[in-house]
């Protein structure tokens, strides 16, 4: 049985839309249980529908609900300990739940999960991953907006958290793993990622395999499982492929629409433009992850509906069911402590990776998103 | 008359794709002539063939070609003064044509240009301009590759260029301009960005809007004429964008053939798929604009058949027509020279930009993609 912390005033429309969303994923599956957090009222009233629901879940109420557009301070200052929001996040830091997820604005979850759940030992700094739907599956692409400017270090740190997710999530035991770039070549792009490529490339690491640099393009077509890239980049990296689909998709209604024949065309192929909506529906892709904290947090759209908010929970007790917190502490310690190095460079390397970490012991200078006031 | 350079010898195909792409634009317009660059031998067995383009064109024998996969500096080594691609673009310098285009490689076409033409006084860095399709038309993104890591001057030196080559191209006297950012919301993102955003609401400049930060979702949506960002962030939206597009192509060409049905739909709609193709091709907006450099430069898809390497052309014509150089430098001179403080604070504002100019004289040591060895 996977227990879930559900934070039900997130979100766009609150405990109206995230409850039914409960609802339609019980339908479905019967291995999960749920913690809601909220107004117990409010809560209550809606929860009176939903049979299974009712049944699977027990109800915490909190008197505090942070708003869609607090700024992270604030939502710290007024939400911290008593909003629904927090509670759910510590109820995976005191294992009554195994994971949490909130359709809350994303800058107040994210300050709020670092300030409760700390970093990892060996991680700096948090990323959130993606699933992002690819011609191959899917791929993970992280981070895509929690640390602005990682340095390589950190985005080594990346690649370990996202190979474990990967492997968590699409059961594959060696995925791969690229680093995002402005070109495959080794002596193009930024500092940090040549540096990060240098040190993948160099240690051997037996949980995924380092493909290289990858492009903008190779994202879609699934070239790697795995893409791992600084998050101002990748915030926009997905932003951008978000855009492009809603843009393609006004152009294709509008062709569809141009003439009596393309009307009839589309009679006919009714049925296709169904399936194409459906793989192109952002719902389906609903949840950010949290990665590299002491508790496993997932981010649903604050405008998903219920279908979709049910996507970012299924999401989420798919990734307690594979076990994401131990792999990726299993997957640290083996980075840390047991690597086997290369014959010949035993000290060099072992001891460059220690002096590169110690030469960043503080979080990124250049900011959070969502974490600065 | 524009004259335009032509590197006869870049791409991928070389003068019989490169000359044949001249003589399908000659038939559309009669405007313009040419300097070739290339092996005369070569060009001559081409053109030999091309009645339109014999009469507009001179030819300059080079000997050297620069490889597709040269590095810049192998480039720079092999090719300088003597290649076809240099001679385009010193064309520029002297006078002797309006604009050079070239499909040769991007890292050793900015290396040559920058090395040829030099930055213009009062700009650190050059940027490569792209024309981004939107649903409102289109837009300019720049930098797309130039400047990896881009400083808050830098960036507003790009929107300077971004929008002088909008008022050039699109025949807006005041387009609108976003800075790329991870939230509109003033206190996200990068530093450099905030820093730009800062400096951008502060001056009054008569040449653009300054719209605020804009988002990855808001390029393909048209919500301002010029998105300026850094090299490496624009570089990955261009091409994110572009294995969307490719993605999407690929989902729907598998919908339309996955049933009877759809089949028959597509033959009734074959018409608006047709449309749509047109629509979604990446050689309508082919042409990579180097800006800020002394001599104007487009830099065309290796790749690109006739037809895309005439767009290219054709941009590069339009761009020399809308007097771009001259628009840049008016625009640079009045954002130095004869800008108005507002009122109390005549000093600061003008000495705060000046010192930090002068805090940032050397060129971005985080390194250029396709500069450095």
């Amino acid at each position: 049985m996977t227990t879930i912390a559900i934070d039900a005033m997130g979100g766009d429309h609150g405990p109206g839309t995230i409850l039914p969303g409960l609802e339609i994923l019980l339908g479905a599956r019967s291995d999960l249980s749920f913690r809601l957090y909220g107004d117990e009222a409010k809560v209550e009233a809606v929860i009176a529908d939903l049979p299974r629901l009712k049944r699977a879940s027990t109800v915490h109420h909190t008197d505090v609900a942070v708003a869609m557009d607090e700024k992270p301070s604030q939502a710290l200052r007024s939400g911290r300990y008593k909003s629904s929001m927090w509670q759910a996040i510590e109820a995976t830091k005191t294992h009554e739940a195994d994971v949490a997820v909130s359709a809350g604005n994303t800058g107040a979850l994210m300050a709020m999960a670092t300030f409760c759940l700390r970093t990892m030992a060996n991680i700096d700094r948090p990323a959130i991953g993606a699933i992002w739907p690819t011609l191959k599956g899917e791929a993970i692409v992280l981070d895509v907006g929690a640390t602005i400017g990682a340095d390589a270090v950190q985005l080594v740190d990346f690649a370990i958290l996202g190979a474990a997710m990967a492997r968590a999530l699409f059961g594959k035991e060696c995925p791969t793993v690229g680093l995002l770039n402005v070109g495959t070549e080794d002596i193009k792009g930024q500092e940090e990622v040549k540096e990060a490529g240098r040190i993948l490339r160099e240690r051997r690491l037996s949980t995924f395999h380092y493909s290289g640099f990858v492009e903008g393009t190779d994202i879609g077509q699934g070239v790697t499982d795995v893409v791992v890239t600084e998050g101002f980049a990748g915030n926009i990296a997905l932003k951008t492929a978000e855009g492009t689909a809603k843009q393609l998709g006004s152009y294709l209604r509008e062709a569809m629409q141009s003439s009596m024949m393309s009307k009839i065309g589309y009679l006919f192929a009714r049925d296709a433009f169904r399936q194409l909506r459906e793989k192109m529906d952002p719902a389906r892709a609903n949840g950010g992850v949290f990665l590299g904290l002491n508790g496993l947090v997932v981010k649903s759209h604050g405008g998903a509906d219920a279908e979709a908010f049910s996507a970012a929970v299924a999401l989420a007790a798919d990734l307690a069911k594979g076990n994401l917190q131990h792999r990726i502490h299993d997957d640290l310690d083996r980075f840390h402590a047991d690597r086997i190095p290369a014959p010949g460079d035993e000290d060099t390397e072992a001891s460059s990776f220690a002096r590169e970490r110690s030469q960043t012991p503080e979080p990124s200078p250049k900011g959070q998103t969502g974490k600065k006031k």
